[in-house]
């Protein structure tokens, strides 16, 4: 039976604008800077957070923010997401409430970093209970093909730069979501509203970032089932633990086809040695 | 009168740990990875949050942080802060308490993005207080200057990624201070806990990130009182509009001997068209 899908407003914002600028020989320019404005969010006419954000996906946003924060369990509680830029609101309509929600809020005010791009002691203990897969397999030559893609998608980075972009691959692989955001975290958030409303499995799937893997990004991609992880950025060391923790492949430094293997987990397979391009 | 400075701890951490990884040939090799740690805050005893940090200047990080924050008002309420990494904690205490605590946390949960590196509401309100001394003036070459003293200081970075520096510049250009995080508003937090213990005013220094030029980049610059902002990345349009409210010299893509002016507020000077080094 087909699930009911939420109501969903289509509002992305134009994500570049044009500013004048004057360089190091005095000379007049036009850069193309990137988007960035408040949304609001209301889950039914309570005011939850306001997110900083480009604005391309702000549905999807809004939906992934309540998914990887905990603050709904089933897609199927949500009856509709209406985004409205003219008040930068995001008004979110559940069919039950938010369960649990101060009990949340006044947790997540004691625990996490505002500021710091954080929320951290409600995630680690979840980590605990997080199983990835085994088996499945990540080979070199996919691992470039992806890299291949994803350097076609990054328009808003090559005109305006400031952005981060995130990816999720199928194994093929084939490009299933693509979202940049001023927010490392926001553009995150958007693919797990994307795979939540699509009913798309992490199992075997891919998540590719231009952001660095920091403990954050990698409980986030853990909580969303997801075994392989690939940065063209680095990693810090919490990052790489809970890589090891929950048996995450994790890729850092892809760039063309250079790249480091820092968590394995055996599933990676050497298979494009000659491939230098 | 010298005025009570709090009682620190000293308790940087090392900022980078080596982990083995294989390459694109299959090579073993050692990657050197930044810190991250978690960081709890504690006011008088009571909770405030988790930080997540390289570790680098924890108690100018806290400090900074209950400052742009505005939970405290003023250095001397403060009597001491204690990092302590068995516990991954930081014990502060005041003379008074804190102002109006639960009103602020309260506002807080509403209004900050938490994983999205932003607290919105109080800051935009106080944005429109801010006043940038008029004058003063930055040269193209002090621009050059201390874009070169900057290169000679990011070792974290340079060993390990996945981190962000800022620093903070008189006008000669001295570099006054200079801190690296993994998390970008952290770096900055630690600088004005910095500027706050020594008692040194922004009003005629240059702040320097290498981190994008969002709007709380500027926000915090700006309630900094300081009037020149320098990055090496790309700006945000809402962190450019700020700037122009605000009256802030914005100068992003200042990498070598390039740079792009984004706002002027009638300060830089060209003086160095033919250094092209």
């Amino acid at each position: 039976m087909p699930r009911d899908r939420p109501q969903l407003t289509n509002a992305a914002r134009p994500s570049t604008f044009e500013v004048a600028t004057r360089d190091e020989h005095d000379a007049e320019g036009v850069a193309h800077i990137a988007g960035e404005h408040p949304l609001t969010v209301y889950v039914d006419k309570k005011e939850i957070l306001t997110i900083m954000t480009l604005g391309a996906a702000p549905e999807a946003l809004v939906l992934g923010y309540l998914r990887n924060q905990r603050l709904v369990d089933d897609i199927e509680d949500i009856v509709a997401v209406q985004v409205d830029w003219d008040v930068n609101a995001a008004s979110v309509y559940t069919r039950n409430g938010l369960v649990d929600l101060d009990a949340k809020m006044e947790h997540r005010t004691k625990t996490t970093g505002c500021g710091q791009g954080t929320v951290f002691g409600d995630l680690m203990a979840e980590i605990d209970e997080v199983k990835l897969p085994e088996g499945g397999t990540l080979k070199q030559s996919t691992l470039y093909a992806l890299s291949d893609l994803v350097r076609k998608h990054e328009t808003i980075y090559k005109q305006a730069g400031a952005v981060h972009g995130c990816a999720l691959f199928s194994p093929t692989p084939e490009l299933l979501y693509f979202v940049e955001d001023v927010g490392r975290h926001n553009a995150v958030d958007a693919i797990a509203g994307f795979m939540w409303l699509d009913g798309v499995s992490g199992h075997d799937k891919i998540f590719y970032t231009t952001g660095r893997l920091t403990s954050e990004m990698v409980i986030k991609a853990a909580q969303m089932g997801i075994p392989f992880l690939v940065s063209r950025s680095g990693l810090t060391q919490m990052g790489f633990e809970i890589a090891k923790r929950v048996g995450m492949t994790m890729i850092g430094r892809a760039v063309n086809r250079h790249f480091l293997l820092f968590n394995d987990a055996g599933r990676f397979v050497y298979d494009a040695a000659n491939d230098t391009q």
